[in-house]
C-alpha cells in the first residue's frame, strides 16, 4: 500500500492520538468526541480534526468518533510499526538505562543489539540485549537490515557515529546526544535533550 | 530584574542556542554568523534572528554575533537556572536510570530527593540521591521549596501524582509518563514520550 504523505508534526500527533485511543479501548470506551480526544492528547480540537482529516476520518457531529475505526485508520496511515528492529549505540549510563526501559518493547520496538567502543558486559546484564564492539556496528546494520538506531554517545562523538549509521543504511535516528546532527535529507532524526527540557521549564518558575 | 515575557517555544530554542554557544566557547570561538549558529541549532536563520531579537541581540551584518555577549544576553533573559533543586517521582527502571544520568547536574540541576510508593533502596544505590516513601513527598516539597519535578511513574498513576505535586507547590513538571497531564494554567509541563519518538520516526522508514 502506498503511504499517504504526512507532515512530520502530524505524524507525531497521530502517534499521540493512537496512544490515547489505545487507552480508551483498554477501558472499553466505544466512541469519543473530538473535544475529549483533543484534551486527552493535549491539542486544540481544530488541530485534531485537521490531523484526522489526513487519515480520512471526519467524525459525525454529535456522535464523535468510533474508537476502533479511528484507531484502525491511523494504523493504516502510519503503517505498522510492529517488531521494527532497533539498535542502540553508546551504552553509558543513559544508554544502559534505555535498554532497561520497557516502553519501547511495549510499543513494538525491539532493541536487537547494542554497541559501544568499550563494551562492558555488565552494562547490559539482565536486559537480554547483546553488546558488541563499535567496530562491528556497520556490518551488523547491513546484515540485519536495521533501519532505526537510538544514539546515546557523548556529544563529541555523535556526528561521527551518525555518519557511520547513515552509511550503513540507518534511516531514522532517535538522538539523545546533546548535539544537532547533520544528516542527509532522507534520514530522519528526533532529538531528545533531557537537560534542555528541564532548562526550558525552569524559565517559567516564579 | 523583571523577566521578559517569552513565548514557550522561543524559550526552548534559546536554551538550544545557549547550548551551542557553550560549545563554541569551549572551543575558543569568538564570533559566529547567524547562518552557522542556526545550522548548529537545527533552525532556520530567520527563526534564529527573530528569537535573538527577543533578547535584544541583533548581530552585525558581515560580522555575526559575539559569542560571549550573546551567551550573556540569553542567560540574562532566561534567568539563571543554576542549582535549581529538582525531585524525581517514580523510581522504576526509567526513574532509576534518570538518577544516573549526568546531564542534569552538568546543566545546573540537582536531583535532591526521589520518591516511590515502594521505596527499594537498591534502585538509588550509588546515585547519592535519597529515596523516600511517596507519602512523604508533599511535606518534602513544601519544606524544601521545590518547584520542579521529574515524573516517571506508570501512566495510570501520573495524574494523581501530578495533582499532589501541584498541590504541594511544584510549578514545572518534566513528564516521562506516557500520558497527557491536566494541570492548572500556571503549571508548566514538558512531555518526553520515548516510545512515541520512536514510533513517529518509524513512519519515515521506507
Amino acid at each position: 500500500m502506498q503511504k499517504i504523505e504526512l507532515p512530520r508534526k502530524a505524524v507525531y500527533r497521530l502517534s499521540v492520538y493512537q496512544r490515547c485511543l489505545q487507552r480508551l479501548r483498554e477501558n472499553d470506551v466505544e466512541t469519543v468526541s473530538s473535544e475529549a480526544l483533543a484534551k486527552a492528547a493535549g491539542v486544540k480540537p481544530t488541530q485534531l480534526r485537521k490531523d484526522l482529516g489526513y487519515v480520512g476520518q471526519f467524525g459525525t457531529r454529535g456522535l464523535g468518533y468510533n474508537v476502533e475505526t479511528l484507531a484502525e485508520a491511523i494504523t493504516a496511515a502510519l503503517g505498522s510499526t510492529r517488531l521494527q528492529p532497533v539498535i542502540l549505540v553508546g551504552v553509558g549510563n543513559l544508554g544502559s538505562a534505555l535498554l532497561r526501559y520497557s516502553g519501547f518493547r511495549k510499543e513494538g520496538f525491539e532493541v536487537i543489539a547494542s554497541f559501544d567502543r568499550y563494551p562492558i558486559k555488565d552494562r547490559v546484564k539482565g536486559t537480554g540485549v547483546p553488546l558488541h564492539p563499535a567496530e562491528e556496528m556497520e556490518d551488523y546494520i547491513a546484515s540485519h537490515a536495521v533501519k532505526m538506531a537510538i544514539l546515546a554517545v557523548p556529544a563529541t562523538e555523535a556526528q561521527t557515529v551518525a555518519n557511520q549509521l547513515v552509511r550503513a543504511g540507518v534511516q531514522a535516528i532517535l538522538n539523545f546526544s546533546p548535539t544537532v546532527l547533520d544528516v542527509p535529507e532522507n534520514v530522519y532524526v528526533n532529538n531528545v535533550d533531557l537537560a534542555i527540557e528541564l532548562e526550558s521549564l525552569s524559565y517559567f518558575i516564579r
